[in-house]
């Protein structure tokens, strides 16, 4: 019997859209070339920065303070009935900066954010200091975030996937999507590698892949990959808390001692080099906001590829073919806009309104 | 039957003991705590450093000399009875300096060496970039040692192993040596974690590991570990020739397309930690003088413990105990002194005279 749904990529994106869709009934099936979470699902830091990450009020902020708001009981539903926990972490943003022009480009952003009724408080050195002694006493201040938090994505990636089997979905793995079978107008299935495959639907999430697809609608914005290197570091026991935002990278403690840096923003296609300047980019930026990460271990380092529209926000909701729907290109954000994603995605699907306005992220 | 020699240290000074010792008759047995060669030996980068590595006359710069001159001979020897190519390249090596200051120490190190009759070049930024056209087109000048050459030395520790163990010698790997035994003044064997070895002679080949030994008589100096982090990157084609020399670290270019950056000097005991200001500063260090580097991937990373001194001289040749012998403590140079001191050990061994003082390096 044909699946309802045919799932092209096994990231975060494609992984939570099968389980919510599995939850609600459809048979789904998902594509994953290698496996779930291989890319760039499991090398994001997994920062839920609705704060920190965006710049302006608008549809695309709503987009992520929803899905931010979801993540408590979306982590304990996952961590139920997946039994792997996914390190979400109360930890806040602490938004650094280093230099005057730093904390004038830091209180500009501070009003929307009031007007919105987010949390925020603006620290001068003492104060910033004073929440979190690891930071460089030549700081000129701080923003904290109170309510932006973390999760471990790999983990995410993992919990998804196996919430999603347990729910019935059919995984697929090594198995490449080709392009998309149409009748007419109407998308009905797939090519792949192995042959074709029908389906009621098809959900588009295999990021920055997405784009080598055949038979695609004209989309709004094409996708490409955007490299991003991380360097993981080692310090036992944490000497502290806070994600560490600056205008150069970030800083993520996991509870378990290890801390994520990260990251460069390079255009070089599909190569997830980690390389000479990319590693001394990031050791130096984060040392420069907390200098006692000199002495911590590096224990590995990796890159990943965001998938990037050219207007910077998700190709998200259906396609102007029938049968064909997106829930991709969230490049930066990714982790923090799953499960609003996978809400949205089910609802389409059922054939309701999403909740919120996604007109702006229409493919 | 007992050994006529207990070698404590499979790394290449052990190992190249032993491959002497078995080759001139003797039955030698070597201790190693974990594999051969899993130490410091194949931690280092193998710049053959006789000259870019001395900084006077005297004989220490004797001792490198003559084994930098038995290197052809001895890795044509190796790899015909190990069948393991050990690397060696003719690469010279280019000392840059960055700054006039650089620049003034670097003609202040030529006469000593134009007095021994070495071979050196002092080159202007343009002589040096059309020699080396991958370094920073920034540098003042360059000194050239086309003699100082290098080889790799995980593979100079495998065939040094594997060359010893075909001509006889027994290798017990997993094994402590906990100090020696005496009968009066005389050594007669090893404690052990597996018990007590006897034999007719001791030498002592244990790196920074050597002072832990019980029993030995007091030393002209301590040995202590001195860390040194590697970071690996890999360039295919390689796209420079040389080994780079600068005042704050070196780049050994393979043949196969990788890349050594090298060194710290840390003082911190049996540590072996990669860093994140070390690998900051390898990095930053290897692009300053070969700017395009920065787009070499990174491939690995690791760090060794040389085996210091306190004048930073080797202790090599008999102790004031009869029957135990040295051949440790070559900090920087160990790779280099490998040939010469197997040479020198075989020699006092046998009852010979050394060909070269080594005086100044008794134990």
């Amino acid at each position: 019997m044909n699946p309802d749904v045919l799932i092209v990529g096994g990231g975060v994106m494609g992984c939570a859209c099968a389980h919510r869709l599995a939850s609600s009934g459809l048979r789904v099936t998902l594509l994953e070339r290698a496996l779930p979470g291989a890319e760039s699902s499991a090398a994001a830091a997994g920062i839920l920065g609705a704060q920190s990450e965006v710049s302006a009020a608008g549809p695309f902020l709503e987009l992520c303070l929803a899905s931010r708001q979801l993540f408590p009981d979306y982590v304990r539903e996952l961590e139920a009935i997946s039994g792997i926990a996914i390190g979400y972490e109360s930890s806040g943003v602490l938004e650094v900066a280093l230099d005057p022009a730093e904390g004038r480009l830091a209180v500009g952003r501070l009003q929307w954010m009031l007007d919105r009724g987010l949390r925020v408080e603006i620290l001068d050195r003492a104060e910033a200091l004073r929440l979190e002694p690891a930071l460089a006493p030549t700081l000129v201040g701080a923003s904290y975030y109170p309510d932006d938090h973390q999760v471990d994505p790999e983990r995410l990636a993992r919990a998804l996937a196996t919430a999603a089997s347990r729910l019935g979905c059919t995984f697929m793995s090594g198995v490449q999507a080709l392009g998309v079978l149409r009748e007419g107008e109407r998308v009905v299935g797939l090519e792949t590698d192995r042959g074709r495959l029908s389906a009621g639907a098809v959900l588009i999430a295999g990021g920055a892949w997405s784009s080598r697809l055949q038979g695609l609608p004209p989309l709004r914005t094409t996708l490409k990959p955007v490299a991003g290197q991380i360097v993981q570091l080692e310090s036992r026991p944490a000497f502290f808390r806070h994600i560490v935002y600056g205008f150069k990278g970030y800083i993520v403690p996991r509870r378990d001692g290890r801390i994520l840096l990260g990251s460069t923003l390079e255009d070089r296609g599909f190569d997830k080099a980690v390389t000479c300047d990319g590693v001394h980019q990031i050791t130096g930026m984060g040392m420069a906001m907390v200098p006692n990460l000199r002495h911590a271990r590096l224990s590995q380092t990796w890159s990943g590829l965001r998938p990037a529209s050219g207007d910077n926000l998700p190709l998200l909701g259906p396609s102007s073919l029938p049968g064909l729907f997106f829930a991709t290109g969230h490049y930066r954000n990714g982790i923090l806009l799953t499960p609003i994603t996978a809400t949205v995605i089910e609802a389409l699907l059922r054939g309701d309104s999403p909740a919120l306005e996604i007109g702006p992220f229409a493919p």
